[in-house]
């Protein structure tokens, strides 16, 4: 390969266009994150890079509202965070139960499935949220070890509520697992008062950052359950380790007590840590508790409701049981007679302006509009539904003029 | 958590102190790589962001000197790319053959054994490499489904040679992996020219970028034993997808069959691309073409060189069989009476300088010091051994003055 035959547009630096992501993630990334990221690398057990480890895990602590000693982050995808969390709770032949409201609870039967884990379902139709009574006869008819949940499940914008769910589980001794990478900041979450054992999160939707890493938390009893499965890597042994003795572990890159063992003092080596996305980490935990959490999931509120007012101001016909939408990502009906993906098309080659398709049985059925992390905004959310509007109109629908601007401008004052 | 009682060094961004990374990696990120890493992002299906994709992957078909249409990224350290290869090549009771020569080779092992494989290893003596004959023989005994090795094993700074062993894997039908993380770039790689199957890598050592993607090549043969074992997640399923009929991949997250399915035209959503790492791996690649693959081993070359005849010249020796040394890193003798973390102490709070201690057996025998990607550089090898010098003298070893440098001067002129 000689590098002066390639095309130019592979011998220049990548320049991304300009975008508003108003999709359901990834959004556009503060600033502040990306600013973050372009620091220089230190070594993996400098004092400076130990420290930001150490400074990351408390930080999260108060984005996760929990006491937990185990807030640590897993270099992968937020998938790879459910991943970590179910590989190393469960083991082969586990019972575990899932309660399915979208995709993301499919996506939990299908990582527990490869876990081996013997899984359970209950399921609600898409745009609903599971009753807690439905979940306490389900968890007393199959006595799982692990309850496993989403909390917002961005596939149908459902917020599944969680308090409930967690006394259940404790009077049943059942671990309880959520995942909130789409509803972190955006929504409240309360790791330690709602009960909850093990938590995994991403960045890329209302914490402001890039995919890529997944922040963790585990309650001391799941740190227990995992720490009982501890195995020390050949190569770095020392003649003194042993194995605590429970079944190993199915995945090396995911064994979460080999990656407490690398962010504990003890500082065993594991995998390199991902240096800049743990730089960009950290500063979207500070940047959401320099405003406030609460202050947070206030403005992912206001947000999203002024949204919802002006495309429901457009005719349009919100998704879902509105009383548990998430805050930060409306589901719309494609209005009968428009073509959805032309209008898709139309909002990012005209405005520069992303909306959301849909997946499965929702595809072609509704869009999902975010207003997460730092474009849960109001020159955002006016200017996704000002844009909107022409390009309904461009598509043949009778959009009213002004009146969603209008909507969404009286829901933020 | 009120932000305003966090200590300020929570409080403040976390801004790294200068380095000079000369250990075994991480290094020293090129400038222009950590400028494409702060660019905004775009939507995961945006035409950009697709086209992105796909220029990435034509650019590592230059680094990787391959045809192969299956070349793209992990979202995960160089160990998940280990991982997505081997948990996706291999099935439970599937037979293994790994050629051990330090630290990686033994990490190949706990990888293969997690995924249910029968693992065989042949071990040389940490610091030399092993003889195509011996691998020649175990082929023949074990009659392995793959062959799993290490290019470039940092712990012991080797370089093991390959394509002897490609040929001896095509003769017999086996499948050939190699883990060139620590040592793409910085030494000769062909993976046509060699008969590899699957090869996973990093950017964090000779590629001058940060941990946290890993590019990942299959041939033809390797993708053709993956995609028999494809899958569709339910929830983005469609009426007519059908399983391929082969055993369901171990994992979720590292099951290559899907992250193909996101990569190729159907775009079948898997993970959220990491973007930002995405940004960095292309800018990376794209650097390295830019000088020539040729050239940027050649310059790893010469800074090696330089860089081991100054410490020789110091009065140190250097470990292991020198005719396989890996270009980009030498490992060195701690000398007797000098205590090597007291050294290490020293270049990093003195100079800002890190160079690398040592895993299991030379744990605390050897120092192992890097010239790789963007410190691959006449002045970084000449400060790092004149400040050796001065720390080396501050803990009671008479070096002599000035040979060092004068011994590297020489060996680039």
């Amino acid at each position: 390969m000689n590098f002066n035959d390639l095309p130019p547009a592979l011998r220049a630096s990548f320049l991304p266009p300009p975008r508003l992501l108003m999709g359901p993630g990834p959004i556009t990334c503060d600033p502040r994150v990306l600013r973050a990221m372009s620091y220089q690398l230190v070594g993996q057990f400098d004092p400076a890079m130990t420290d930001c480890m150490n400074q990351t895990m408390a930080l999260y602590r108060g984005v996760f509202r929990t006491e937990n000693r185990w807030t640590f982050m897993v270099d992968s995808t937020a998938r790879g965070g459910i991943e970590a969390c179910l590989v190393s709770l469960l083991e082969p032949g586990d019972r575990v139960l899932v309660p399915i409201m979208g995709r993301f609870g499919q996506l939990l039967t299908e990582i527990a499935e490869r876990c081996g884990a013997e899984v359970h379902t209950i399921a609600v139709p898409w745009g609903e949220v599971c009753d807690p009574a439905q979940v306490a006869e389900a968890l007393d008819r199959v006595r799982p070890k692990l309850l496993a949940t989403v909390q917002g499940d961005t596939s149908t914008t459902m917020c599944q509520p969680l308090d409930e769910l967690g006394r259940l589980c404790r009077e049943r001794d059942v671990l309880f697992y959520c995942d909130c990478t789409a509803s972190i900041v955006g929504n409240a979450f309360e790791t330690d008062a709602w009960g909850l054992d093990a938590v995994s999160a991403g960045l890329q939707k209302c914490l402001g950052g890039p995919s890529g890493i997944a922040p963790v938390t585990l309650s001391d009893r799941a740190a227990a359950v995992i720490q009982a499965r501890r195995h020390v890597e050949r190569g770095i042994r020392a003649a003194d380790d042993e194995d605590a003795g429970g079944e190993r572990i199915r995945s090396n890159y995911f064994d979460l007590a080999m990656i407490m063992d690398y962010w504990s003092e003890a500082r065993l080596n594991h995998h390199t840590e991902a240096t800049s996305m743990l730089y960009g980490a950290r500063e979207c935990a500070r940047i959401a508790l320099e405003e406030g959490i609460d202050e947070v999931v206030e403005r992912h509120r206001i947000a999203g409701n002024a949204l919802a007012a002006g495309l429901a101001a457009l005719g349009l016909a919100l998704f879902g049981d509105q009383a548990h939408r998430m805050h930060n990502v409306v589901g719309v009906y494609i209005p009968e007679g428009v073509d959805g993906e032309a209008v898709r098309g139309r909002m990012l080659a005209d405005f520069g302006i992303e909306i959301g398709t849909s997946f499965g049985p929702l595809h072609g059925v509704i869009w999902r509009i975010g207003t997460m992390g730092y474009n849960a905004r109001r020159d955002t959310v006016l200017t996704t539904l000002a844009c909107l509007e022409q390009c309904l109109r461009c598509e043949g629908f009778a959009a009213p003029p002004g009146e969603a601007v209008a909507a969404a401008l009286g829901a933020f004052s």
